[in-house]
């Protein structure tokens, strides 16, 4: 890919926090980006539905990068979680992720790559975080081992952002958590579809 | 726990190589042990059937610890899997294992133990192994955040071990791996039950 001044890259969660940034940031460096969400960007999908995401790449066609920000994961204290907390969770951000390279993988190009998104959870449980820890933990096995498997020199990367300064929102829930600017959770996505890593999870 | 002299102890998949070596050294220590599978020991249950599991342990009671060595993965070339062997493995190793959490907490004793199963691949890729990896790192994640939201000094442990001598059908799999004989592993979970550990992922 290095030799490629201008890359394709498809942003799943474009309309968000990470992925405002992450689309901004590549666009002011030339690149072509193509952006997705449930309501809005250049195309819509919902990466809990697999058969959305076929019908999305079947109309994208081919793509060097693909880039999600999206995934959804219910909060609440561990006695009170429901089945259908669990089952929503697992559904988007964990399989919802897994079947974005699942279905993807056909249209991207030799040495493209996957990045996806886990978050500090994984590592620092905060109160009514079980399933978030939990669903962190899967993605980022995800990655480590499909890096060993998929063909073609196709690479995928995890990034694992602490609280963003702009998700001001959910600062209450990270105490003593000192927030990364969002900026800086961009560039390492950018690490990931620039760069020549694989399997890697990029702590921020 | 520390002054009881013998524990009430649930084995869930006490049939298998390593839920046999768990029994036979928790009673060799003068615990009482409840043995549990799909289809030997006192009582049957399917953890991927959560009923199954309500309805186990309203017919045991209170208990002192449960430990879970029970839980499937399919393994199989990373573009090759299907919906069904990510569902199905979800649903017994991970969900299975939750449930069982969810499920056993409130006949659990104050200060009573949980101790769930992971395995190598959480860390260390094979071939084939995507799922198996995915799930370990859920089932990790999942211990290290409920240990500090389980009521009442519940706790709860991982034991994460390599393959095992006597699991001699896998060895072709874990190349260069140097197996742990399985006694080893049975010490692990009695660290876990026994102890006071909480949330702690025990490598064997
Ligand atoms: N913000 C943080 O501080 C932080 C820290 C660590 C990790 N993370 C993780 O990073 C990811 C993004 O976080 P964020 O704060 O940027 O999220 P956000 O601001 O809520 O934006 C989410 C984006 O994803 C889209 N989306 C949501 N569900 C979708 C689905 N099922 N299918 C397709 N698109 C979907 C949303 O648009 P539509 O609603 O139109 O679909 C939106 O574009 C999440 O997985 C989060 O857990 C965030
Ligand atoms: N053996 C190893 O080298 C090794 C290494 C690392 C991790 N592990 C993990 O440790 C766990 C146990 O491994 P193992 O080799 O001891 O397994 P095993 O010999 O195949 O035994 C599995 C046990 O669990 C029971 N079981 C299976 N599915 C069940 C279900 N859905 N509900 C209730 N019981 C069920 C089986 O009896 P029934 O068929 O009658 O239900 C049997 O008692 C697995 O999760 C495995 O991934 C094993």
């Amino acid at each position: 890919m290095s030799q490629k001044q201008s890359l394709n890259v498809v942003v799943i969660g474009a309309s968000g926090t990470i992925g405002k940034l992450l689309v901004q940031s590549l666009q002011e460096k030339g690149h072509q980006v193509i952006q997705v969400s449930r309501s809005s960007g250049d195309y819509q999908a919902d990466i809990r539905d697999k058969q959305s995401l076929e019908a999305l790449f079947e109309k994208i066609g081919s793509v060097d990068a693909v880039a999600n920000a999206a995934g959804e994961v219910v909060a609440g204290p561990f006695t009170s979680l429901t089945d259908d907390q669990y089952a929503l969770s697992f559904r988007s951000k964990l399989m919802g992720q897994i079947n974005i390279v699942r279905t993807a993988l056909p249209y991207l190009a030799d040495s493209g790559s996957f990045t996806l998104v886990s978050g500090v959870l994984t590592d620092e449980p905060i109160a009514g975080g079980t399933i978030g820890t939990a669903v962190n933990g899967a993605v980022e096995g995800f990655v480590k081992a499909a890096a060993h498997e998929l063909p073609r020199g196709v690479r995928i990367n995890c990034i694992s952002p602490t609280v963003l300064t702009e998700s001001v929102a959910f600062h209450p829930y990270f105490p003593g958590f000192i927030p990364v600017d969002g900026w800086k959770v961009a560039r390492a996505y950018e690490r990931s579809i620039l760069g020549i890593i694989n399997g890697r999870i990029l702590h921020v």
